[in-house]
């Protein structure tokens, strides 16, 4: 059976959080085999991305870029009802990803140098985020 | 072996179709097992989304807002073979994804309470589309 | 154990490259069994999409869309160290995808008709890319 882990990020608001060490660490009781590692987040208005770890200008710069992307309180939207922030959060997790898959190489995540796992808040306040991480081998 | 199951949906040209509980039926006859259930579209022009899946207003602002995105008949375009929505189809499909990967625990799909699963269709036309589900534990 | 494989891919610098035949001959001895095949690309500046494989007006379309969408040298943009391409590539990579999960039937890749699995490399100057698959049965 696959080794199955559940836990959760309480999110300071619209932003990146680097999960990558919390990712890792549900590897741990896994077999030290080969196989991949899928991370999910069971929610619409947050999501997951792989994204350059060494210089915090990249996720500043994601940031600035989605605001434009897709503004908040676009007079467009039909779906405001938990406020400006609602649909954008909505479109910002689909044009990204709701699940990462990664490979394991002998029980421990194989990610590039530069590739950092981080769960992307994508409301404007606080929210605690369910992630789960799966270990195929 | 993993449990592999394939079914079609006939679309009625572009929009999103709620297939969730199909998926969920595909998982029936895998091991009761904790995993993941991998869905594909076998098609370049339409998608797969997990999206919000209690307020109908949250699928029609999707439309609106990958309209303006990806306008059809962009003079830009020079593949318009099959008219005005075909390179639009291509381009909203690779924005979104042609596989979600959503965890399985104890043989049942363990999504959040809203997300949904939908099939895209973003050609205006009707189409059959091919979708296999493929459950690895 | 998955069955895994790594090969290496020296891109032209910004465009697409199609690696299905690759990624076909990365499951040689696999079992013959239904799955999945996971495709990954281990950097933050070259990604991975399923495309339209018949008509090279699309991938030219596609260069078109996404040099509109995310361009180059933008002024918003405060992370420039490596040039007018650097900000762009990581966008470009968010807004697409770091692995494909395919699916496989009886040990080969079952993609629909035309469907075709391209490395997209962002960057204009040429570069190395690393992609790892791992087949799960």
């Amino acid at each position: 059976m696959a080794h199955r882990t559940t836990f959760t990020v309480d999110t300071r608001g619209r932003g990146t959080c680097d999960i990558t060490a919390r990712v890792a660490a549900a590897l741990d009781g896994a077999p030290a085999l080969d196989g991949v590692a899928h991370v999910f987040c069971h929610h619409t208005s947050a999501s997951l991305v792989l994204c350059e770890n060494a210089d915090p200008s990249v996720r500043r710069d994601l940031e600035t870029y989605f605001a434009r992307l897709v503004p908040d309180g676009d007079p467009a939207f039909e779906h405001d009802a938990e406020g400006d922030d609602d649909m954008p959060a909505h479109l910002r997790t689909i044009l990204t990803q709701s699940a990462l898959l990664l490979p394991v190489a002998r029980g421990r995540l194989d990610l590039g140098t530069w590739q950092g796992v981080y769960l992307w808040e994508h409301r404007t306040a606080p929210h605690r985020r369910r992630i789960t991480v799966t270990v195929l081998t």
